[in-house]
């Protein structure tokens, strides 16, 4: 039988393999469960923007994988429609981040994801993610009863 | 004299020396004038998520790098206090995106700017970005009076 | 024949006799074009909120209310699924706020529209409203060739 | 001496008095914590919009209400610069709206707060709101040590 966590952590491996991007930034998986996911990164020279610090595209990217993983943990096919960030202070070249995804909200086809960003135990952006369902199904029968 | 256009100019130039996060990222500044700026990139296979199309991260990064060159063509230091960004369609491998950001609105210390993201002239993306200044100038001198 | 003018007046006609809240908030349609609506409306003394200037849910709801006669205008029944909005300065007492509302960007079953309130030339609050279509249409027989 | 629950109830009701736009309303004070609030509210016939249900006008002047309760319990004057809310069911004439405000992140000027508005147990809205402080204090003396 499958639980609800089985189901999360397989959905998570299931797109971790295919998931270029995530890897090649350097992220790691943290920690995945039904609805929520944790993922770090640390803060390279080439994510270094004009002013010194992390480009806000990485924080983002950081942000929006920890959403993905954590909204897709149910076994349908999530997709980000939209997505808003704040950003409260600067990260640093060779800072780890940590990205915290909680569910927020799920009805239907829709979800709502709070995401935030920390460094040294400082809250660095504060992510929200809203989700759709697409209708396909992430793994081959493994969810099914 | 500095016209706005020069200005406009300069402060890209500044900012795009020492922007290792957008150069590393393949970016282009296609166009820049005071308030405005159009960069693009081509989807890179490092820059597919899981789904196979490119991760939102590259995409808002995209649209955040064009955000803060128009929102720097002033002379004053400016950053990202917050953003958003609607997904419309997926962009995949080796397509070309462009990102066209717009002034909508700037007084005091703030400014919104909108940015539209399109791939072979569909929209894949629509940005909004919120910024303020620091206090702190682009330049040594050359935009002084 | 029905022209897009047409159907939008006709589209707006039929909602604002049915919208008691925008009749009783004092609100005026100054203008319908098809993805665009002008609504306009004065700050009230019941709108007055703690600090002595519009309380900014009588703001959004002039916004929203330009948003919805602007999405609207094409036929199918459109709602707000999202709506973002920024304060950029307070209204007073007595001001004459105009709300005028465009379409940024339609697809399929949803729509962006941008709002921009203003009181006496000077912007008071931006705002973007995402849009779906339900399905069912607004005017019977009305819109259909 | 004054704890913080006392200047949080201190704070909200030197704002209730002035704000006519919530007591106009029909709002209710339903509970005031430091950074928390909770309101209510019950659709009116004149909230009812084009389409027979409440104009999200009304259910954003709630949630917006909640929040500035919410982020002026500290003592220091706190506006909202940035809202955005997502619309997740329809609420019906006569229905009990309730807005419940939670602090998400406090820094130097800078909050978020967040607030959900259920109707019978379900969720109507999920708003977030950015404040930040003016540098005016709301009671005089009241909370200096």
């Amino acid at each position: 039988m499958t639980t609800g966590a089985d189901l999360a952590e397989a959905c998570a491996a299931a797109m971790w393999r295919a998931d270029q991007a995530s890897q090649d930034l350097g992220m790691v998986i943290e920690h995945v469960a039904p609805g929520a996911a944790r993922l770090s990164m640390e803060v390279a020279p080439r994510m270094v923007n004009g002013f010194g610090t992390c480009h806000g595209g990485f924080i983002f990217a950081l942000a929006d994988s920890a959403f993905a993983f954590a909204c897709n943990t149910h076994g349908a096919v999530s997709v980000a429609s939209h997505c808003s960030v704040n950003f409260l202070r600067p990260a640093a070249l060779g800072e780890h981040l940590v990205a915290t995804a909680a569910e927020r909200h799920r009805a239907g086809r829709s979800g709502i994801y709070d995401v935030r960003v920390t460094a040294g135990g400082e809250v660095v952006a504060e992510f929200r993610g809203y989700s759709r369902t697409t209708g396909a199904r992430l793994l081959e029968g493994a969810d099914a009863p």
